[in-house]
């Protein structure tokens, strides 16, 4: 007796995990802010229920997940017209899997709490090759009780599903990571400039810092795009820059000195007024090259 | 027929390189500047001679490997009273295999050139476990011809020996390598810091960030002592401060803005301010704590 689930959010990444989770054979509902995307899906999907609101996804499901961009719009979805909360009986959970500031959180936990709805929150990481694989990172915080319950649905879109600690603490521990990738893939570009400026063979670079201490997953990940200039967006660099920003909110609150941090939201701001705010990440290499970079034709996407 | 050898300085990396030397069968020659540990080298290994002298010991050597801090110990090894180019005979080639700056390699590359010595810069990565394994990473620059003769040398002291390109090369690419190391493993510190002061289990973020975007050499190598304040050296702050300055210095002189090396640089050197300099440079977690960090008990060696 899988929970009858609904999906709130079609979008780059909850559309492959909505596949996943027919896969897995999971009732499920699903609501996109543009109904065409959830239309197709359904179309795709034989069996799954398409709603006209939150509200009607909601009305019928033990646990509804959100998969939106901030936190203003998990709020909408949950409490503004024709939102979830409207409909969601007692003993309900939520999922949100978005990837909001930790306070924004915690402050929704407790309006769903009031109504004796639990509440997790559940970002992931991986973009959206690990999404279609059903093999994305969860870090989950909230009560343990209400992890035990939404576990199996999790466990149908990732590979790793972490209890990280109570209400907010998924949140945190994305922000950190996402941070950590954002620098890391900062100092893989301005590796990458200074080889190709000092006529340093990149390839040999990678090499050498592949196999020792230089190594990262960006570098294994984002070195290429950065190289080839394909900015084709797997993770959009507004999104990082939107998570390095909340995560230096919680550092400053915390009194917490995030100096790699606030170079990296430095960088990243100057590529999104540069226009590249809707490529992948990996486009902060061009703000590094500098102004010489338009000389390297840029995929955009 | 293999080459004769002599290995000058014997410190943390120099000592376990000669002794897989003398294990892969070359004749070697030792010196080092406080005798002592060339005589204890010796008394381990029959069949290893002790010099007396840089000069001395170059005097019947193929290939001389240079393992010191920075340029102005190679220069005083090769081109000081008693040095090794006042002995070695035209065809020799000679190895630095300690981290300079690339400026500085050329420089000697010419002047050893000017008496038909060869020279490759050929700095390594991985610590003082990969020195004894044979397992460092070993980044050549210099003619091709110079490299092929040098190969079967390095290859008993590196697991991946790579010719990255012509004289200051090497250098330089470990400089960017090292860089990206410091920064990373500052990003490191910055995340277990805030993951602490946030309440979040570090243990959990570390799960998190190993299985994702966030996953970094630095962050399986460094996170651990950085946790316990586990500062014994495997590789010295201050040689990490010396190898990111040495970068910033080219990549000013180049145009190049390295926004998170320069933040680098400066975390590092507010460490080295505060003593941590002959601390490992995981250590550089301290300043990021803040005087919090006097609380924790800090292990130096």
């Amino acid at each position: 007796m899988a929970d009858k689930v609904a999906f709130l959010g079609l979008g780059i990444m909850g559309r492959p995990m909505s596949a996943n989770l027919v896969k897995a054979g999971f009732a499920l509902t699903v609501w996109n802010r543009t109904p065409d995307r959830a239309e197709s899906f359904a179309a795709e999907h034989p069996g799954v229920r398409v709603a006209s609101s939150p509200l009607d996804a909601a009305a019928d499901a033990d646990l509804v997940i959100t998969m939106v961009v901030d936190a203003p719009d998990v709020e909408q979805v949950l409490f503004g017209a024709r939102g979830a909360a409207e409909s969601l009986r007692e003993g309900a959970l939520v999922v949100d899997m978005s990837t909001i500031a930790p306070t924004a959180s915690r402050q929704i936990g407790e309006r769903l709490g009031a109504q004796g709805i639990g509440f997790l929150d559940a970002p992931v990481t991986g973009s959206r090759p690990k999404a279609e694989d059903g093999t994305l990172t969860i870090m989950v915080g909230g009560e343990a009780a209400h992890f035990a319950r939404a576990k199996p649905v999790l466990e149908a879109l990732g590979a790793l599903v972490v209890h990280v600690g109570p209400q907010g603490h998924g949140s945190m521990v994305k922000l950190i990571n996402n941070t950590v990738a954002a620098a890391n893939a900062l100092a893989v570009a301005e590796a990458l400039v200074l080889a190709r400026t000092s006529g340093v063979d990149p390839a040999a670079l990678r090499r050498v810092m592949s196999a020792g201490s230089g190594g990262s997953a960006m570098l294994e990940l984002k070195a290429e795009p950065m190289l080839a200039h394909d900015f084709e967006p797997l993770f959009k660099l507004d999104h990082m820059l939107k998570d390095v920003r909340h995560c230096l909110e919680e550092a400053e609150a915390l009194g917490v000195d995030l100096r790699v941090g606030s170079v990296t939201a430095e960088r990243y701001g100057e590529a999104a007024q540069e226009g590249l705010g809707n490529c992948d990440f990996a486009a902060v290499v061009s703000v590094v090259e500098g102004p010489a970079s338009a000389e390297v034709p840029t995929k955009k996407t």
